[in-house]
């Protein structure tokens, strides 16, 4: 059996295929912004994922491939509808579809991105069609939950209702990890593994994605200046991280009192405000804390990509260490 | 073979599934939502027409039930967002969703309500799933194509970008007929029907669907008040119905300028733009005109019928009949 391809050959391939998508010119005010947000990259980190996935089982990528561009359009679409709602002016360093635009358009071309997402499985063999379909539905909707309850912490206080650690963690489950986990299983279902292996390969993706979400939080204030954007912007935006999670749960009375002054200070200079936070951060080695959970979850993901196939697995654990180990 | 069952009793059925169908409770302002616009009613006639196609080839409704209902999540999610667009503030008599909640809720609860469509596809044997999936898709796809082209509609002026009748007729086969279309064709499919059926099926709901949609026009002038709308809402809206599209198509030079002048002026009394406006239509039968289209859609409509089954026909003809009488 040959070797699986490397994580560069695959983002090509994907990248090609992005490029080759069919989008209708008309109506333009529908399609111009689905190329356009297709345009601005991204990694392709969950197509790329359920192709490594596959890989473990099979060479070639002839049916993985359509399937595997569904989820970077539910991904895309998701983007564009949490950027209305966020109202984030900037995505990938460039406008946001509802600022270039409108909402409107925002809104209709989001709608048509996702049914573009189901068109993607259109191609699956009837016998893997029904699982697939089902595990894309129940991702989708979970999603939408994650995002809902996002949405709802925003609106809680920090001084009476908290957000406590299971909460924040449920929360990013949803959002963001559980679209691994189907990525992965994808590759497993399409590849024909038996049932077990598919669930241990969605488990093992919905650790991964719990990994790259904490890594996430980390960046924002650890990473420097990337992908367009502020370092610190989760703190002057108040957003509930899992640094802030913790360390209200963390600290004493005195310096949980500090945070909330600090996040609540519209007048205080944003470069202060920020030290100041991560200040508390620091004494209380939040980022290490933060860190060491993302270890965990890692290892959860490499035991089952191991045991899965320890002769194939390489490639893709090769990958995941690529992308978990920038500047953390 | 018994005989179809008359659509007050399927209407029922729809209503008592739908009023079961399982919808979380959290995250509530995801769910909540969804739960509030079923609740509003409606006539349900997607899924009714849905469950009498089928029933033109068998007695039960077993496989088609939950496929039709997906039919009314989707018509559901396409009004929740279409009026965050339009910025309607009454639906079946009561708030729309964006404004009893706000347009965050509405857009991801409609979002929700997609996937929940997609949901409702699952239990499709694998033989037939592949084909529903790919006429669903489409007819989605149609649906945001045909509500991107009314909004650009909208847009256009009426003194030099007239839209003609045929650009009309695309917009609502996009918009609304399709969507009658899958339902009749849906039907066939989980009804074992051949496929030329099932494409005659498609092509007889497109026909109702456009008679429908040119009926709606003509009672928002005519209908009096129903459903909560104001009567001449469309004329106040300067909402480029066929009415309005013939008019100014078939008008004199003058009566075409009085149209638009009356249509721009913002200071005139409603009733009275209103009237004037009925006037012109009235002097070029604009509503016989829009009658005979609309009798000229549903004889095409009732060929394909009685051709698929003269003796299991009669049922839907008579609920259709029943349907495209009201007060027209």
């Amino acid at each position: 059996m040959e070797h699986p391809l490397p994580a560069k050959e695959i983002t090509d391939l994907i990248d090609r295929e992005i490029k080759n998508l069919l989008i209708p010119e008309q109506p333009k005010r529908l399609y111009d912004p689905i190329r356009y947000i297709l345009s601005l990259g991204g990694k392709r980190i969950r197509p790329l994922l359920a192709l490594m996935s596959y890989n473990l089982f099979a060479n070639s990528f002839d049916t993985i491939l359509k399937p595997a561009l569904s989820i970077e359009l539910f991904h895309n679409f998701s983007l564009v509808h949490d950027d209305i709602m966020d109202k984030a002016p900037i995505r990938r360093g460039k406008e946001t579809v509802h600022i270039k635009w409108d909402d409107n358009v925002a809104i209709l071309s989001g709608d048509a991105m996702l049914v573009q997402a189901y068109e993607y499985l259109e191609d699956i063999s009837a016998e893997h069609l029904v699982k697939t379909l089902k595990s894309f539905n129940r991702s989708a909707r979970e999603v939408c939950e994650g995002q809902q309850l996002d949405m709802d912490f925003e609106e809680r206080s920090l001084i009476d209702q908290p957000v406590s650690e299971n909460e924040y963690m449920n929360m990013i489950r949803l959002k963001t990890a559980v679209l691994f986990g189907f990525s992965l299983e994808l590759g497993g279902v399409l590849g024909d593994a038996n049932e077990e292996v598919c669930n241990q390969l969605y488990e093992a993706g919905v650790q991964l994605g719990l990994a790259f979400q904490l890594q996430d939080d980390l960046l924002d204030l650890y990473g420097g200046e990337k992908f367009g954007k502020q370092v610190g912007g989760d703190i002057l935006n108040a957003k509930k991280t899992f640094m802030l999670v913790k360390a209200l749960e963390l600290s004493s009375t005195e310096d949980h009192d500090l945070i909330i002054a600090t996040m609540n200070d519209s007048l205080i200079e944003e470069s202060i405000k920020i030290d100041r936070i991560k200040g508390v951060y620091d004494h209380y080695e939040i980022s290490k804390l933060a860190q060491s959970q993302i270890a965990q979850h890692l290892d959860k993901f490499k035991v089952v990509i191991n045991q899965v196939s320890t002769e194939r697995g390489g490639s893709m654990l090769k990958f995941v260490e690529s992308i978990t180990n920038r500047a953390v």
